[in-house]
């Protein structure tokens, strides 16, 4: 007995269906980038462990897939550290390559790599898989897309402007109305740190202030406790948080008036929420945090509005950082991106069932040809070339098998006409057509079929 | 000192140039394949070992990438493996993914696995990167596209006319009149070696003929004699080579005439050559054999005119199997499938400059916004909005640099237009347009302007 074939845990296939819908997400998304002038960029797979490791932190060095080197990888290994069987040791050993944890380190890779021709500022996009040794949970999976954009080598914040624009414009296209797009800045959080005396444990205030969506405020004044920081320097967090837009503006700019960070801070923000005042998904939220270590300025998150959408958290999401190349000898370059989460975007449009509302068979087959074989089918592939030549996408049944099977095929691929020549039309030179949702059934000449198939 | 990164051998950053001349071929070559009723579907760069390991001989084996197990891998390895230092054996101990080697292995396991969700026949095309651990060369890589379409589940001829079809649609669109389709068919080859009494011998028949167009008769005549073949057992086939397109069919009726298998595949080339008369890049060559033992029927090899386009080689191939799911424990399925060879046909077109005839700069920035500063960079911003209202690509420079670091900018894009908002077009809200490839400068209203960058 054969077993049936499977896929590595955490990985999936994409029939035509689910790829059409994906495909979809990925072009309106595309379209956005080069509109506002940003270029294509694609990088391997695989990169020099090297250029991978010590950029994750320990948890992402134990996430990276690692490839063993090919041929003998075994042959210069000391017998000594073979035998201290110590995977983590030995993996450095006969293991060079790794494939991509983002693509943001492969970005930072490919400026630094080639600095003396790109111009700057650079504005790529990049949409490519990433993979990740994780657990596999609902919507969490080893292979994954990614779909950022960055601008690189300018601090000017009309760069952020034009992001929350990109934002802006590709949820609409998507139809996702009810999203908030989320801004704050890092600068405002130093300086609520240093009004609190603590701008020595900033990183540990903001990763629990990331969880207060989360757990609400009891719960990360308990965890600010145990790090060592006054309950209390949530206050003002809290308190901002629960005021309307223009009140949070004059309550900060009193409360930041003597931190000369936490005034540049707020003055970003007043500027981002000026230019982008069109913006009606824009939100300055101050309780946004995020993790990531490397954010300098303006940060972004995008959320789908959790009534409609479920839980869905972050769908998308970035920010700028002042050294993302210096890890690479390239110090001093201030770049700021996006990102757009799109396994959770096709998550929330299956379930607002906004696929149904669009044409995602555009490019698809229009009719089939009722194969009879004999003359028939020799007439029936003549008429075919001809709706191809005019670029109508059009198939025949490769034989002629039983009427029911062969319109089976067309119902079951989605296929709304089914086009006959019997002998009736061999004779006066017709064709049948036939609607398949209505039954509905007419004859006429080919030069008819291509017009009403052209609609 | 820092150490410049760099990516592992084999592997390729593209940047915006090259990406978007792959990306039209891709594109092309996608259009062509929806028109015919393909379908997309994409499997995951991962499989496990099991489904890859024995599909490609012992070479392919050899040439898998592997990926180590995560964690602590040897934590289950017996020591006494371990102290064998046999790669070979211990890879299998620490290693249970690999990376795809081809699309067509991913599709057989597809095909098994959703064998009961499929509508047969199941006409798939697939594009994706596949890796092979071949020592890197000009034209070699180790991450490179694939490109295929399959039809599974009809033994019917009407699915090569298709394919052959397809392949004459593509080299059209993509201006590459100057190839030749070839076909031939293993039956053929297979009544030539029945007459020639070396029935038992055809795979070492077909490998040595694979490459006559290389080597010459002579030098396979000693490689025929080396496998212990008749070397005049050629001379049929050389026969037929040098006669033209009728004279061939008329001598192998009569030569294969008491040859059933023989004749059954010459009755299909004369199909093929009858249905698929109007393409005049289609050839019957019966030194065509392909070395993939798998194929059954039809083969398919296209060529690009070496004297045109340099010693290139195949620039796609394919053919009719019998038997790609039995590995998987699903026998007797026929399928036809072709493969187009992307980075040879990107080779290809660069060498005759296909690329300078095609607009591939469609979707890219029409007009940069030179970035004065204060009122007219606000003013500059609105006006980008409104160009971007009407989908026209636009880009601000985020700066007030200077004139000639933006113009720069504009130059190096390849931006066809600079538009300048200064004080004079501020105070009677005009805009002033510069054609870069001119020199040529105008003044106009926001209206004009959209008007003039739609074209």
């Amino acid at each position: 007995m054969k077993i049936t074939p499977s896929l590595p845990k955490g990985t999936r296939d994409f029939g035509p269906d689910e790829l059409r819908k994906r495909n979809y997400i990925f072009h309106v998304i595309r379209s956005v980038f080069e509109k506002y002038g940003f270029q294509p960029l694609e990088t391997p797979a695989m990169e020099k462990l090297e250029t991978l490791e010590g950029k994750y932190g320990e948890e992402g060095d134990k996430l990276l897939f690692r490839i063993l080197n090919s041929g003998d990888f075994l042959k210069d290994v000391p017998p000594e550290d073979l035998n201290s069987r110590l995977s983590s040791k030995i993996s450095h050993l006969i293991s060079e390559k790794g494939l991509r944890y983002d693509l943001t380190i492969p970005f930072a890779r490919y400026v630094v790599q080639h600095q003396h021709e790109i111009t700057f500022p650079f504005k790529r996009y990049q949409i490519q898989p990433v993979w990740r040794a994780d657990r596999p949970q609902k919507g969490r999976y080893r292979e994954f897309y990614q779909c950022d954009a960055d601008v690189i080598g300018s601090d000017s914040l009309l760069n952020e402007v034009e992001l929350i624009l990109i934002y802006d414009e590709v949820f609409d296209r998507l139809k996702m109305q009810d999203v908030s797009i989320k801004i704050n800045n890092r600068k405002i959080l130093v300086g609520i740190a240093e009004k609190n005396k603590i701008a020595d444990k900033l990183a540990s205030f903001t990763i629990a202030l990331d969880k207060l969506d989360k757990i609400g405020a009891d719960e990360v004044k308990k965890e600010l406790a145990e790090r060592g920081i006054a309950p209390d320097s949530l206050e003002a967090v809290i308190k901002v948080k629960n005021l309307n837009a223009s009140e949070k503006i004059s309550f900060l700019e009193k409360y930041l008036d003597d931190s000369e960070t936490g005034k540049a801070g707020l003055n970003e923000i007043k500027y981002l929420l000026a230019q982008a005042s069109a913006c009606a998904k824009l939100e300055f939220d101050i309780t946004l945090a995020r993790g990531l270590d490397y954010y300098t300025g303006t940060i972004f998150e995008v959320k789908a509005n959790p009534a409609r959408a479920g839980q869905m958290g972050s769908i998308g999401g970035g920010g700028r950082y002042d050294n993302l190349t210096g890890v690479f000898g390239l110090p001093g370059v201030s770049g700021v991106g996006i990102s757009f989460g799109v396994e959770r975007i096709y998550d929330v449009m299956e379930e607002l069932k906004l696929f149904e509302t669009i044409n995602l068979s555009a490019n698809t087959t229009r009719a089939l040809f009722i194969n009879f074989g004999g003359e028939a089918e020799t007439k029936a592939f003549q008429y075919l070339q001809q709706l191809r030549a005019n670029d109508i996408p059009t198939e025949i049944y490769p034989s002629a098998e039983k009427m029911k099977k062969q319109i089976g095929y067309a119902d079951k691929k989605g296929i709304p006409y089914a086009i006959f020549v019997g002998e009736e039309e061999l004779k006066n030179n017709t064709l049948q057509i036939k609607k398949l949702s209505t039954g509905e059934q007419t004859r006429h000449s080919i030069e008819e079929i291509i017009v009403l198939l052209k609609k």
